[in-house]
């Protein structure tokens, strides 16, 4: 089966910097701090971004102090604009699908992933190659979409609102069904892959990885005061985030 | 804060006592066959059951083997039952809340926790005493009701449905509001404590216990066919499984 490249598509790609730069976003409200808060110590590591699109996270294990970053992206069209804007000499952009990994050459400390798994059918291989891409006792942190979103099929409401539009609550429906489903972000089409939180725990159970931390994300009190549009994450979380060790197999 | 013991309520125990006896229930499809599946080897082990109720896991825990069982619950009238229906020279039976485990002076290999947690408050007092009274590498295993459903509050219908009255999708509302959520089950004002997923699997991690597996069951092919109205499962797990390990402290 073709490996999703969605991110080469041009309306796709429009739409999406277009919503990066916006100042306001899911992203920098919920995502970006709480994998910042997440972030082991990364002074003088090697490090792995799966799905590093921009390179802006790439850039940040830099300044991190970070010795060696690998971003690996299935979209060229996003590395053109990493290798643009976010280069460095330590810093090597490689345009290969994750699920090819296994291909690269060198050892990592810190293997990180921001919001791209949910796009990839074959978690277990994944999560198998960023074992044998770590170093003993390395870190493996990645967030996706929150599997009580990515179980929603179709592009319609996911909210059920009262006379005003206000959100009174999510719409859960085949949350234990796991399976691609088709959505429409900018284009139609767009590929996820649904996984029950028990699939992602056992998958990094099962190839030696000690979980750490989870978090899913939702407003602090000051985001709600400023921000209260983003009041419907009380209900329903974006994102999800693993925090993970590697442990020698007996 | 009063601990609550809702089983010694006479209309709660009537009520849970009957849906106990029904061959075809939540408990006998999908809660206990997930746990047998889960269980460590019990031979020769000694193991804490907490929330032992009418202690028929107690029993199957010393057909299984164990050496030694200690059910703890917070209600005599359960107990009572206990006592008579499976009573064993193995088994001991302790009238206690399961705040109060501490005060326990035995070690356990396995300890064994069956839909019982969802209404502890104290929820990280509890794992830190579990951990206590495990010996090293000592088991961890429970099931709770589903975070997706803790955290729902009030006693409406949890479901949208269509004009057949099937159910379309499960109403997901306050998953991030970690709180006592009080509901009617035979009788009002049942508490439970609703925790998200990443509290539970913190809370585990950070008392230091690595996880091993989790489960959140939903109708086999052979239930589906048997029993379709536990379909609406494959849109809401009921339970969450945990089974961990107690692993060294640094």
């Amino acid at each position: 089966m073709a490996k999703q490249n969605i991110y080469d598509n041009k309306t796709f790609f429009e739409g999406y910097s277009k919503l990066r730069d916006r100042e306001v976003n899911a992203n920098n409200l919920f995502e970006i701090p709480t994998l910042k808060m997440l972030l082991p110590e990364l002074k003088g590591k090697r490090v792995l971004d799966l799905g590093c699109g921009f390179g802006e996270h790439c850039k940040e294990y830099i300044d991190q102090g970070a010795v060696r970053v690998v971003g690996v992206d299935i979209s060229e069209k996003m590395l053109e604009v990493a290798r643009t804007e976010n280069s460095d000499p330590n810093i090597r952009y490689l345009n290969i699908p994750m699920e090819d990994i296994g291909s690269i050459e060198e050892k990592f400390d810190v293997v990180i992933s921001s919001l791209a798994f949910h796009y990839v059918e074959d978690f277990t291989g994944v999560v198998s190659a960023v074992y044998e891409l770590l170093n003993e006792g390395g870190i493996f942190l990645f967030s996706q979409e929150h599997p009580v979103n990515t179980c929603y099929s179709g592009d319609g409401d996911r909210w059920t609102r009262d006379e005003n539009g206000t959100k009174i609550h999510a719409n859960l429906a085949n949350y234990c069904v796991e399976q691609r489903n088709d959505s429409t972000w900018f284009v139609e089409g767009v590929q996820k892959y649904h996984r029950m939180f028990s699939t992602i725990v056992n998958t990094l159970a099962d190839a030696g990885f000690m979980i750490l931390k989870m978090a899913e994300p939702f407003p602090t009190p000051e985001i709600h005061n400023n921000y209260p549009e983003y009041d419907d994450l009380y209900h329903k979380p974006d994102f999800l985030f693993v925090k993970s060790v590697k442990i020698p197999k007996e």
